[in-house]
């Protein structure tokens, strides 16, 4: 037996998402059949939209739909100071935090020789473009705190640092609310190591 | 910080499905970012099509894109059986089985009072109009064994014993490869009630 062919294609589309198996991909199908039928029509062309409407922002690589990106467009941010991110998603994650008031650069990606990506498959051509002129005084890197994400911190770091611009790594350490008990020792390592003065 | 308008709208199409909560869409949206454009059209395509090419089978209400559905046109089904189900997942269950060559009604839900639905609300009346002549000789209840699922086959069997035909339930027991070990009380005294002679 099959499902009528409208439903298995749909329970198709939804088990190429990550995570989801074909039960799950199956109650989702017969969800939408009981949706109404606008929500679906909005659904359905927000996934178009998502694919013909966004681009990379010419000057930070952030996904967009405008070009430049509302956050470059802003002129009321500190232009001394760019926070490198491997992801969209990680500079919504700093943006959320209301405190950082720099722009940022996406790189789009880390370096992962495991993966086949090198330096050249990431958007590091485009951040040094962005510090030619004298205007940028710091770089934060902000990437992952795994191995990628740190191989690419310390290249970015050693590439970057004969331009004579500060350049900085977000702190590792124990997370607010943690507990030490459960910390791997890396962290701790690195928490201890990172140890500050109290005042 | 929000995320640019179509990866928002995306993320919030996401949520509203059953059990994808903010972080789970948003990590699909950003799969979809990266899709082939083709795949997401399809996607697209899937979901407007299941809501507008598909409705209730007029014999069996199973949910189809002909009339009458594949189920119904095959003519070398045994005519004289019927079996009740609540949903189009329960017939693709069954038929998964290839056992069951009768045909099959598929009620679209179950009689629960808790949330308001009644007999009128289900399709009996349309199981009903398929008694009428004395072509069926046996309907199988197999519908889930919960309360509500209970609740309707009982119903049913009150209303259509009078017509003379044979109203049979599928047996509860233990399932197979289950361990009698982990069994609810209920189920076991079902297994116990249910239990046949060893041939």
């Amino acid at each position: 037996m099959y499902y009528p062919e409208p439903i298995a294609k749909l329970i198709d589309s939804f088990t190429r998402l990550p995570g989801i198996g074909p039960k799950t991909a199956a109650r989702l199908a017969f969800h939408v059949l009981r949706m109404e039928e606008d929500n679906v029509i909005d659904f359905a062309k927000a996934l178009v939209s998502v694919k013909r409407n966004l681009f990379y922002c010419s000057i930070c690589c952030n996904i967009t739909d405008t070009d430049p990106c509302s956050i470059c467009q802003d002129k009321s941010r500190n232009e001394t100071v760019i926070c490198v991110v491997q992801e969209t998603k990680d500079l919504v994650a700093l943006e959320r935090m209301k405190e950082f008031n720099g722009y940022y650069h996406v790189l789009q990606g880390a370096i992962s020789p495991m993966e086949g990506i090198g330096p050249d498959q990431i958007k590091i051509a485009e951040l040094l473009r962005r510090l030619g002129d004298d205007t940028v005084k710091e770089l934060i890197l902000a990437t992952n705190p795994n191995i990628e994400g740190e191989a690419t911190a310390m290249y970015l770091s050693r590439l970057i640092k004969p331009f004579g611009i500060r350049v900085t790594r977000i702190a590792h350490g124990l997370p607010v609310g943690g507990d030490l008990e459960y910390a791997d020792e890396v962290t701790l390592s690195k928490a201890l190591e990172g140890r500050r003065e109290l005042d």
